[in-house]
């Protein structure tokens, strides 16, 4: 299990869509997505995600690099013992 | 206090674009917006919202009357002493 | 598919602990919770939940029904078509 | 602006209780708290939160150092800009 906190500004054309998009993709490991409206212009969206490290970081990897995207960071939970 | 429920699918042109929008020029009233991918094609939207009873309603039936909109429903918390 | 809204004061003594728990007993069907602080005494808690409408129901009825939960409604977003 | 993800088991005594009365001290700086119940015991709790980094840090550290709390991160995502 993880997080992925992404920073973006709505205005970029067709961002939102594209980010929803490739969620939707990932539909079976991506849990659930809250999204604040900071201000007019810029959302923080976290998602949280479950699966393999490797799928993850995958997801993690196309959302942070789309372009327009200011911020982007993964936080895995996953423990030593795999616990989680 | 209320919620407000949307399912939708993110594949009406544009759709998810055009509800980010209606909900960032509220972003005063709209605390957060948690987003579930039910499929490759469905989302259910529930958005957590603060403020006037009229502005509440006013934002609901703009977000619930957007064209590819399936289902909404706004849930309003306030009590008779107008507690929350 | 639906949401369960529950307003209630994180004051009454162990309350959040029985609502925790009865998610944890359901947790194959509560997909995520959304909590938000309403003030220094009351919170708002959005669950989106998944699956049979009757397991559903009888959720919704165990929280809503736990002492010291002000407000509790369900909405259920299936279509007749059942599509979500 | 952030978000604080925890993992914690709702098995130990109270400690739910204690990490809701935390972010109720701090209602003002937690915009929302967003739950998932990974199984029957452990908890995945993802804090979207506003405000000062000094702040932010602080709230982060007492829910982090909480006994029972197995895995905490803060993640900040103000830009060096100061923009969100």
């Amino acid at each position: 299990a993880g997080t992925i906190t992404l920073v973006y500004s709505h205005d970029t054309r067709e961002l939102t869509d594209i980010l929803t998009d490739i969620q939707h993709q990932h539909h079976a490991a991506v849990v659930s997505t809250t999204h604040i409206h900071l201000d007019h212009h810029h959302c923080l969206e976290v998602l949280i995600v479950r699966g393999e490290g490797r799928e993850i970081r995958r997801i993690a990897d196309r959302l942070i690099g789309t372009k327009g995207v200011i911020h982007g960071k993964l936080t895995l939970t996953t423990t030593g013992e795999g616990m989680v």
